[in-house]
């Protein structure tokens, strides 16, 4: 039996039909349509019916502070994607073997963010389905089969993504050719993270190459979200990618979480590293809920994979799926979103660090822009992970109008990912309200 | 290598540089950027800019009468899915893990459509992402990997459905993991269909199992979209299926495209052949075009699969999915769509019937509904598969305002498969224009 412990499996609604009244008949429904995959966040599940900005709204016009949700990254209901999808939807949405404008414009934009050697774009739907679809390309390029990925990943749902999803397996640890890095024993932020994970990697490629497997690549989400976030120092994957390529294996950057200007400084999560991933992958906040995703590589590798079977997406670069992600696009241009997850992220940091001066039991803070790992640990027993305090805190928050989450190999570290039109106002608000809850749990 | 040939290949335009004009340069544009994987229909690509019932319009104001499109089911850009995705996505759109009534009423629908062992519904984006669930389900209830599927079968993009797809493999045989029937051998339409069915399941079953692998499932599209259409006699599935359920084996009923009330008189493919599946997995015509897709089993299938390990998918049952999807279930009763397609669907078959007594290459004609498959022959020749004069009739075709696409292990077999709310006026039209084609081809 594996030891990662989901934060899921932890926070989770326990239905026992003693929530009374409408949320109990919510619960009912649910599970007698969706059923057994059908996870309710929170001890005490939320009936949400509105969004705005960084606001979300129950049932009851309780409004909840929104630290949670990275797909609606420009913010919830943002009336420019509303204006797009909606005009283009009136206008045609047909699948892309017919000529389109639209489809050139956005992913030409899109190209122009990515290093030269990354000159293809294929857009897909979910990241679900650009990951499976990075995995085959790796595997067909370099004719090996073995994944190097971090412990506590998830890179999607498919049958092969789910392989190397080591956050997904409940009951048993990932298959023989998936080396599993155990990141949370890093040292983290400091000179030596880079040695480290060098290390790693060449371990895993050892044990690949000996299992007959060899290793095809490295997927990494570059801030390692449900890992529990860890950013620093700055180009600590340098030395382990040098190290892959010389073994002949490829980079995926699996971007769905850190990308799209989430982590400040950059666009993409992999230029704080400054790295050159062979593949990358995108999704979530590319649409702001559009269901739109895509993948970026080189022409050659897609040559290749073209010649041995086909692909295609029937909805991934409709025109109505464009019109969603160039709004997105624009909308984080004019809004100077990325710079405002540089700025407010670095606000929210210091004042989360400013809070852990005053508690015991927040450990280290980590992070980049508006994405924020915050160890809770046990100041009792030697600052071990402490996941029932962090699934405390959660639930205490939510019952006073704040959304969060938690992430890493224990649960214990509060992921804080809001959308990246928070204000240093929203900022001083959640850090007030979870200095509230420290001291009730 | 191979020898199914894909129509695709055929009927795909060849970037030349000498189409000239705006073309030319849209086709460039898209060389370099979605590169590869960019196949464009006809041998000169058309310029599609709007859509409006069963009509699509190019960049020059022609009109095509569309008799290919099925994701459209309920017509392009209908105004009551424009607006229900309209109006959703100014509310709300975020991921199931809050309560939500939409998904409730949304799957109770969907699931009241269902015979009754089919109890619970995933929602995922695409079909892709539902075959490929549907693959993890059946392996792990029968702890058996071989699937059985029919020699051009299209099932999706993922790297587990590329697997039982065959007409996405281009130069090699499909993996020994999968069986594949011929269904073009078969003595469709007779008395012995069902037989010679049952015996090619047989024959898959035995050689699965002596190659170690078992037989976990048949996965059939159960009118053989990309195989040409075989849809008679109804229940002609019937034997193969009992005999699978005797070894053990597992149906999964793909209806990504006979679903949604196509083949007219049932709202399901398979219950026009009298089926229970195990699995069914939906698409397409879903969400008119929104990325939207599901699957259907029992809560005993899903819960063995949660246990070992979880499965959540970030757009899919979003409230804005569900918003599209209900609107198309709305329209499909609002408008008697399915009735449409038994009336409409009849009535062109008819009219293609008598057609073929007028041109002796055309030869037989399949289908239900409004999905119906021309098989396009060398009558000089007994009667073999003639994929370069069904390329050139679509090619004529959309030369003179209607667009069509073909089918089948050789390519040979044109696919009529139009908009829902295709009229008896359209079908005379297509009908008018094919023969048209006939005379100049």
């Amino acid at each position: 039996m594996k030891d990662v412990r989901s934060i899921l499996d932890q926070n989770a609604y326990r239905f026992d039909g003693t929530a009374g009244g409408q949320t109990d008949e919510l619960v009912r429904r649910r599970l007698e349509t969706v059923g057994p995959t059908s996870v309710l966040f929170y001890r005490e599940p939320l009936h949400i019916v509105q969004g705005q900005g960084v606001w979300l709204y129950d049932s009851s016009g309780q409004a909840y502070l929104d630290v949670y949700n990275n797909v609606p990254s420009v913010g919830h209901c943002h009336p420019k994607v509303v204006e797009a999808v909606s005009k283009q939807m009136a206008q045609l949405n047909v699948h892309t073997r017919y000529l389109h404008d639209g489809i050139h414009r956005y992913t030409e934009r899109l190209l122009a963010t990515m290093p030269e050697s990354l000159n293809r774009m294929v857009m897909t739907c979910t990241g679900s389905e650009s990951n499976d679809l990075a995995l085959r390309l790796v595997r067909h390029w370099t004719g090996r089969e073995g994944i190097i990925v971090t412990e506590a990943a998830y890179h999607g749902n498919t049958t092969a993504v789910t392989e190397v999803s080591p956050s997904s397996l409940k009951q048993r640890e990932p298959a023989d050719h998936v080396h599993v890095i155990p990141i949370s024993s890093m040292p983290s932020g400091s000179d030596e993270a880079g040695a480290w994970f060098e290390e790693q990697v060449r371990a895993g490629i050892e044990r690949l190459d000996r299992a007959g497997f060899g290793c095809a690549a490295v997927l990494i989400d570059t801030i390692f979200s449900s890992d529990g976030i860890f950013a620093d120092p700055e180009g600590f994957l340098g030395p382990a990618v040098d190290l892959l390529r010389d073994h002949g294996g490829m980079l995926i950057a699996d971007e769905v979480q850190p990308g799209f200007g989430r982590t400040g400084n950059e666009m993409w999560g992999f230029a704080r590293h400054g790295l050159v991933p062979d593949v990358v992958t995108m999704g979530k906040p590319m649409g702001n809920g559009y269901p739109v995703a895509g993948l970026v590589a080189n022409q050659q590798l897609l040559e290749l994979l073209n010649a041995e079977a086909g692909y295609f997406n029937t909805f991934g670069g409709s025109q109505v799926s464009v019109a969603a992600a160039t709004a997105v696009l624009d909308i984080l241009e004019d809004e100077g979103l990325q710079d405002n997850a540089r700025v407010v992220g670095g606000y929210l940091k210091a004042s989360l660090k400013a809070l852990a001066s005053r508690h015991a039991c927040i450990g280290d803070i980590r992070g980049a822009g508006l994405f924020i790992g915050v160890d809770i640990v046990d100041a009792e027993s030697d600052g071990q992970p402490d996941a029932e305090t962090a699934t405390r805190l959660i639930n205490e928050l939510r019952k006073n109008g704040v959304l969060l989450g938690a992430a890493g190999r224990s649960g214990n570290i509060l992921k804080v990912r809001p959308p990246l039109c928070f204000t240093r106002e929203n900022a001083d608000l959640f850090v007030d309200r979870l200095e509230s809850a420290l001291i009730m749990v």
